[in-house]
């Protein structure tokens, strides 16, 4: 099922910004055992970046949570709910009218095949296509992906399931569709993104269990070096919860440890 | 009138990469007098671009000439052309998929109440937003336009015709929607964007135009200092041709000079 701006339909104008210029954000939740899992992060991410991009989010709240009712009622499995709002119409050129509506886009989509906790853990790889900079629009989850499609255009093996990106002075930001956690010396260490990738809330969430779980948590320059050093590595995103790291091809390999899994138990225990 | 895909259509689905992800590229061409300025120089543009992103192009050269030359039977006036290519349909997630097939719209609309020469010259500013770096995507004029539509929101009055953009080392790059030259010790200067900026067709066009009239060009570093020490600046695109910028906001006067003007002939003179 789709809706747009409330209504079911699978189409919109090729005059909205959201195609014009990726002029927009959008969110990807989880809906399982009934429940839109962490619903009202998701939706406070959302406000936060119309903020930062300066869309008008008048009456969106109001109308959001009753396209989600509607969307939710129809499903009758565990599925993806993807949110996408633009800016909605506005010509050609780039500036930005003041009245301008935004576009709601709320789709459905199947949950991907993927086991619930991963207990093996995965094998990742490193990109070559690597994060550009701009406080502007770090940390939120905006329509401008491309560097993230031609990362994830580097390698088709299927056990490969993750790649890493750097930024372009070879710090570790995020993968292509996750974040990255590494435990060193016992503490948990994220990469900061104040310039680069998108702040998950999935991440937010591990980062809160850590912290009530009485594990240090540290938001921070993070290296290959750390890499390397690392004594366990997961990643995060909403589908997925925490899949822990095994392997960087070619480059280290990790238990599945401790940390990891006391955290993954913590996740699971916050869904209840 | 807008063709997607060649038929008569004004929407695309919700599930193309182009909205998804701002997975595409487009063009802005001017028609003009009966005729699409530097046709062939956007259309190369257009598929250098698709091959940076991997989108496939078999069969596109033939598509795009026929249903531009049906958009251009259907014009009486003076306008613009846009083009925008995406990689077409792809489901959820960034890995792309080696058959999909590129979404084409093209689209007409009112040419800009621009005078053709603006021979008063125009005032412009300087943004606080930045232009990130990515030497994967810089030069094409691919969908991921936020920088611009936040370096554009800056400023509301009307006789700002347009900002001016540095990168986060004080470089100045380009404008929102223009390139940028300056003329000093006679010699002409443009931004080198192996890192960042769109690499303009009316920017190729001036470069090959000054060499042909015996003015040194160099695309090279400009920063501030380089502005403030100018004879002369110009901003050019495909709808303006060249404008002189005779004020920079708070900063800088500059004379409309020979050069300038030169330069303007020559280019008129091209399209003859």
């Amino acid at each position: 099922m789709i809706l747009v701006n409330g209504q079911p339909e699978d189409k919109i104008s090729v005059l909205d910004r959201g195609l014009q210029y990726g002029d927009g954000l959008f969110e990807t939740i989880a809906f399982r055992d009934g429940k839109s899992e962490f619903l009202q992060a998701h939706l406070s991410r959302l406000y936060r970046g119309c903020e930062r991009l300066k869309i008008v989010t008048q009456q969106l709240d109001t109308q959001l949570n009753a396209e989600i009712k509607q969307i939710c009622d129809d499903l009758t499995d565990n599925a993806v709910i993807k949110i996408i709002i633009t800016r909605g119409q506005g010509g050609r050129g780039y500036r930005t009218q003041s009245d301008s509506t935004p576009t709601r886009i709320i789709s459905t989509h199947d949950m991907p095949n993927y086991p619930k906790e991963n207990p093996q853990g995965i094998k990742v790889r490193f990109c070559q296509q690597t994060l550009s900079e701009n406080s502007s629009l770090a940390g939120i989850k905006h329509l401008n992906r491309l560097e993230q499609v031609l990362a994830r255009s580097e390698w088709n093996e299927g056990d490969l399931v993750e790649g890493l990106m750097f930024n372009n002075h070879q710090q570790l930001i995020e993968g292509t569709m996750s974040n990255v956690f590494i435990v060193k010396d016992g503490k948990l260490l994220t990469p900061e993104l104040n310039l680069s990738g998108v702040a998950g809330i999935m991440r937010q969430q591990v980062i809160s269990c850590a912290q009530y779980a009485g594990i240090d948590v540290i938001e921070t320059v993070v290296a290959q070096q750390d890499l390397q050093n690392a004594e366990e590595v997961f990643i995060t995103n909403s589908l997925i919860d925490i899949w822990p790291v095994v392997e960087i091809e070619g480059f280290c390999n990790y238990a599945y440890g401790n940390i990891t899994q006391k955290l993954q138990n913590v996740i699971t225990g916050s869904k209840r």
